[in-house]
């Protein structure tokens, strides 16, 4: 993994049908990511296995799809209108644009300016005398603060009143949805309510692929539970994200957690923690667990006026929940699963193959279909009719089967299916595993199940 | 089907959580709703059965998931910019707003004012002297093109080069990757790029529930052929839609196929047909299949200078493709399946039931586990444990039997399973049947081969 650069992991994508440049023949739109054929059934093969891990095996969790366009009020009450920005900084000689937290982060190492105030940055950045990363001059303007929503108006009025916001994220649509959710699903606490969906947030400085964009996807789960045991439920929460990662074929020595520091948490939290991933640019947060307690319920009721007080069922006590929230970026852990499947392999007869080791779950073709010859089309098809209701199958009958094997591979199939000559009589095909390169025969009709039992997740 | 009306279909969604009015403590945000947990599953379950049979079983299509920002050029390309609004009018009296495509529409019946200039719908108000809705007046303002695309920007200044809209449609998402999809899959005329994702569009009479959102998730499928061979692919994606919709299980009475008029047709178009739904509003588009020759990739071409033509690998042949789209809105769809589903019963003794009668494939639980009793929750939760592996379960421990079978068939479950005492010695579960409320013994170690033979699409 260590030999992989971004470099490559982008031309990959592009070249396989992963990721393209986002309106590429107009020549692109800042840092937007298309998912090409495969790269679409890669992540929504992610987000079915969170989907399966966080909401349909588990017994405390439902799901919910909110609206990404909400009430104004919402970003009030959660803090964003006011309090969402970046904190910018000009340079006077060459007019660059900087956000003051990333010079000081890219100055000195291990500093984390998460949660300085303006103040304590100005005076960092001229203290250390940080130059422009663009001309070298030392001469930026005061920090302003750059509101990272995007605005927008609804109806056919554009005047503060029409003023409507993107999302920045998905866990305002759950927290305004508490009551109701608890209400139709009853639910007893603790119960956690979790969604999938596309968030938008305005930055100045996207990058690193789809590591950081301005329109990405979340899933987020919104853990509510008693006062008091919030911390247990925080340490299972980061525990089961982990085992999820892993579970999935995530290399262990490839991530770390990283529990934040007091200066670094938000003035609610009684925790955060976030499982990092050691990309090529170095390592960048994948997932975020924190315990919120109970300041978004509370910060809506206040708001709103709305009762999210929850009244224990047995001991008749009321209490505001606390939530944990484990909360991970969908393109971010889709683009650390490439990467992490990624090798370059050098055979016993010296040649390199190229790989992407997916879990099968993940993989976006669980199996190939590759007629020995032309010929054989017509049976090859009923192969690929009868898997493709089962699973997502390609069918390739271009080249030496050699060939098509190593597009395989460098796609991440992990099987390869060859209807051959025998087949005809035998009834049987020849299945060829993607990481052993071995081969056996199975028979067709019993294709199904062999394959299926080996991409469980 | 003709009893139900939307009242009561909406107080369904609420109570039971399929539907809930968006940012609702803030007193909602005009005609936005979020899926509940039963909601969300419902329209997965929608959206997979769409990808299932337009993706994963087509030997023709390729899945796509584009960026909702597009870089605006798009917009010019595609019409929208300039030509994409909607004609609006003031009343003069009471100042209210209307669309003067729809007080034709409302006022005189089978009109469609679709594709009717400015100077066609003034002539046609004046005529028959159409009142104001609101007040009763004859005086309105003249027709003014109001904007549909919600338009925002992107970056650190606000300027006009800094806009960027909220797509209106999937499609052009598609268009602009058409070359980028065919060099990587490798495939060949004919082939089809699908994807499912939001779209937004400011209109200014959203209503009828998620009917008519302005925040609304489409299904689209772009289909590629050689001209000429377009119409034989439109009857065959007309054809297609349809038996999708009644394979899953909705009334063929309850839909039409409606083929657009010669001055309805956009001019690039050489056929369009909607497959329409019977609302408890009215009939109301659910699918619309066009044929819109080579304009998108022509447009395309010349705005960006791409080249989309393509070579016939056999025949040398060069050609631009024509177009065949399949368009079907997730929400609107899942809304006709909802109100397809919808029964209310009258049983043998003269109670009533309600029950959701969907497509096991669609219904957002296939199984309730059921513990006779309390005392049995432990092995009970191993069912559960055991099913929730393959499929979406849910478990109800409260009331009596009935009363939670009743709970099971208003959500659309289609099997309930009850764990008693019998089950302790002879490994046997009740399988209760929700349409026909049979019930049978079934081991339990073949409960999930058992309900999944059942479930599928």
């Amino acid at each position: 993994m260590s030999q992989v650069t971004m470099e490559k992991i982008v031309n990959m994508c592009k070249t396989q049908g992963f990721v393209y440049q986002g309106s590429e023949i107009y020549g692109g739109l800042a840092n937007t990511w298309d998912y090409g054929p495969l790269g679409v059934e890669l992540k929504n093969n992610v987000k079915k296995a969170w989907w399966k891990k966080f909401i349909q095996e588990s017994p405390y969790n439902v799901g919910l799809d909110s609206a990404i366009l909400m009430n104004p009020q919402t970003w009030v009450a959660s803090g964003h209108v006011g309090g969402f920005s970046d904190p910018l900084m000009d340079c006077k000689a060459c007019k660059s644009r900087h956000r003051a937290d990333k010079l000081i982060e890219d100055h000195g190492d291990d500093i984390v300016a998460d949660g300085w105030t303006e103040e304590q940055m100005m005076a960092y950045i001229r203290e250390h005398n940080i130059a422009c990363p663009d001309c070298g001059a030392h001469d930026f303007t005061d920090i302003r603060q750059f509101e990272l929503m995007f605005k927008t108006h609804m109806g056919v009025v554009s005047d503060d009143k029409s003023a409507v916001y993107l999302r920045p994220e998905t866990a305002q649509g759950i927290f305004v949805n508490f009551k109701n959710v608890q209400r139709t699903s009853r639910k007893k606490i603790p119960f956690g309510i979790g969604q999938i969906g596309k968030s938008f947030r305005n930055e100045i400085t996207p990058g690193n692929f789809t590591f950081r964009t301005r329109e990405f996807e979340q899933m987020e789960l919104e853990f509510f539970c008693k006062p008091g045991e919030d911390g247990q439920w925080y340490e299972f929460w980061k525990q089961y994200c982990w085992n999820w990662l892993v579970n999935l074929g995530m290399n262990p020595e490839h991530i770390r957690q990283r529990e934040h520091s007091p200066e670094e948490l938000s003035h609610y939290s009684n925790g955060t923690s976030d499982i990092e991933y050691r990309f090529p640019f170095g390592w960048g947060e994948l997932w975020g667990v924190a315990n919120r307690t109970d300041f978004d319920l509370k910060a809506h009721m206040k708001e709103s006026g709305a009762n999210f007080e929850y009244q224990d069922p047995t001991t008749n006590e009321k209490y505001v929940p606390y939530c944990i929230e484990p909360s991970v970026g969908a393109d971010r852990v889709t683009l650390a699963f490439l990467i992490d499947a990624y090798e370059e392999e050098t055979l016993e007869n010296g040649e390199t193959r190229e790989v992407l080791k997916f879990h099968p779950a993940l993989a976006p073709y669980k199996v190939a279909v590759l007629p020995l010859v032309k010929k054989l089309n017509e049976q090859s098809l009923e192969v690929f009719a009868e898997l493709s209701k089962h699973m997502m199958v390609d069918y390739d009958e271009a080249g030496t089967i050699g060939k098509r094997y190593r597009r395989q591979d460098a796609i991440g199939t992990p099987f390869c299916v060859t209807f051959d000559y025998d087949s005809l009589e035998d009834k049987k095909v020849t299945v060829r595993h993607r990481d052993t390169m071995e081969q056996e025969r199975v028979a067709i009709d019993e294709l199904v199940e062999y394959i299926t039992s080996k991409i469980q997740f």
